[in-house]
């Protein structure tokens, strides 16, 4: 068994617009490192964690990462010891994945350290039980993408049904961070629990046409197809800036925008780096405006997902 | 100009499933056929119907075929006379898309006479005002694919948005025709006016899992993207037999099935020609069973649409 095994997962988009609940995708340099190392205790280990601001769980069974390991443990019946060091990169509550980056980069160093028992997909069972624990739900539309990179579709979860989606060419995706604090459960609670038949025909449509977009590198039907009638028209509401955003941005040339995960990020998909950096300067511009501290990233779209540095 | 042109436009499924109202597929060889002479009248003339039962009207402002020429021809301030005559091989009010080949039929050969100012694509608006006057409402989940072949996706009508899907290889449709009358208002009225969230979110899975599955030429995953949580579990209590030729033929292999249009028609995919066959004699067996007469059609997906003879 080797020594010790650190690997990297990527931050990531979910609920993209048209594709709430059911989509999210990668993003590039930003995520979690999580190092693994065996021990002869026979036990779990969260032996530290740097860069959140002492706000998560050591205790194996809260923490994402040991959570995350145990159930492939389980899975195996293995009971190897591991001692578990994160090293945070996102920040934490922000609707960019950090939950589902910390389980994800456990999963394929622990993978590895055993000798690579599953392939990627098979280790994102263990990852949503992680997300069980982080956020009440084991959503797999985070932790599949940083697992896996790209868009990936979650179609069903009974059973699990994952369909990993083309990336177009030169994709670029602006997160924009205001910081204020949003609360996943408030995030939720403004969301209807009824729909008129119109609206989910209009999500349909434009799921469809996204599906579709991906496969034919028509980035023009993409920009198109990204509108939410489902969530955003509530959640938005939440996030001062987002309107304000979506107004100031719109002869730049990105393709859209919508909310990350349940919030308070924003992402905004562009044709190229450069349109993706202006509205990263716009975002910034708007922001200051309305007095609101704001942290902005620009990045390709990922296709890699997590890997063993 | 050309003395007399005749095409031929083919039957479809609209509200396929997961799809519901907004994708639909071409059959093969059933459809209609349309010929069109120039007159020196300056009006459009519908000489005569064949294969209707004497059911169609024959004023220019009320068929189907005329009014989608007179759409064409007022889009080209043009006061062309021309005569039509139709021969439908389309049972009408069945969720074929009777109407919709009518129309398609017309236009395909109208555009033809007049030395083809329009592609394809741009039939389609023509044709979506004669389905407003056959069906009351300008829909285009049956007219496009019948103009253009294969799957096609309307992800929106304001403006409208035509994309053009990919057929995978092998992909049969087994069609069952139930004899029995079912009208489009019976069927639009048991349609439920609110869902709720998770069937709006499922539904989006779905579609999402047959888009890329035509991508992917995956037909296990197009089965199992084949469910309609918004329109079937009502409509399909309208039609007698439904769930009992469901049971029936689940152990034959075919990929799915759903109510074609707004029904009585049932349509079923199938993987090859021998299971759709399969699936069709299991068809009439069900409906002899519970006493109803019942016609059952084989065929291809269709990649071409409406052509020229």
């Amino acid at each position: 068994m080797k020594k010790t095994v650190t690997a990297f997962a990527p931050a990531t988009v979910a609920n993209v617009s048209c594709g709430f609940d059911i989509l999210g995708f990668a993003i590039d340099q930003m995520g979690d490192k999580v190092t693994v190392t065996p021990n002869d205790l026979q036990q779990l280990r969260v032996i530290g964690i740097i860069g959140d601001g002492g706000k998560l769980p050591l205790e194996p069974d809260k923490n994402t990462c040991s959570v995350a390991i145990q159930a492939m443990l389980d899975h195996l019946e293995s009971n190897q010891g591991i001692d578990i060091y994160l090293e945070k990169g996102l920040p934490l509550g922000s609707g960019m994945g950090s939950s589902a980056a910390s389980a994800a980069a456990a999963l394929v160093a622990a993978n590895e350290l055993l000798g690579n028992p599953y392939d990627k997909i098979g280790l994102v069972p263990f990852a949503m039980e992680a997300e069980c624990i982080a956020c009440g739900s084991a959503h797999a539309d985070n932790v599949a993408p940083s697992i896996l990179g790209g868009f990936v579709l979650i179609r069903d979860y009974h059973p699990l049904d994952i369909i990993p989606l083309p990336v177009p060419q030169n994709l670029f995706c602006t997160l924009v961070h205001p910081h204020i604090e949003l609360r996943t459960a408030d995030s939720r609670s403004v969301l209807r629990k009824q729909l008129s038949l119109k609206e989910a025909v209009m999500q349909s449509g434009n799921i469809a046409g996204f599906i579709a977009a991906l496969y034919e590198n028509d980035l023009a039907l993409l920009g198109r197809s990204l509108k939410d009638v489902i969530a955003e028209p509530s959640r938005a509401l939440l996030i001062p800036g987002f309107y304000e955003l979506r107004s100031g941005i719109q002869f730049l040339g990105a393709l859209g925008s919508g909310i990350s995960g349940s919030g308070p990020t924003i992402f905004i998909l562009s044709p190229d780096q450069k349109t993706a950096e202006a509205v990263g300067g716009k975002a910034k511009e708007v922001f200051a405006q309305i007095g609101l501290g704001v942290d902005v990233f620009v990045s390709e779209v990922n296709k890699r997902g997590a890997f063993v540095i």
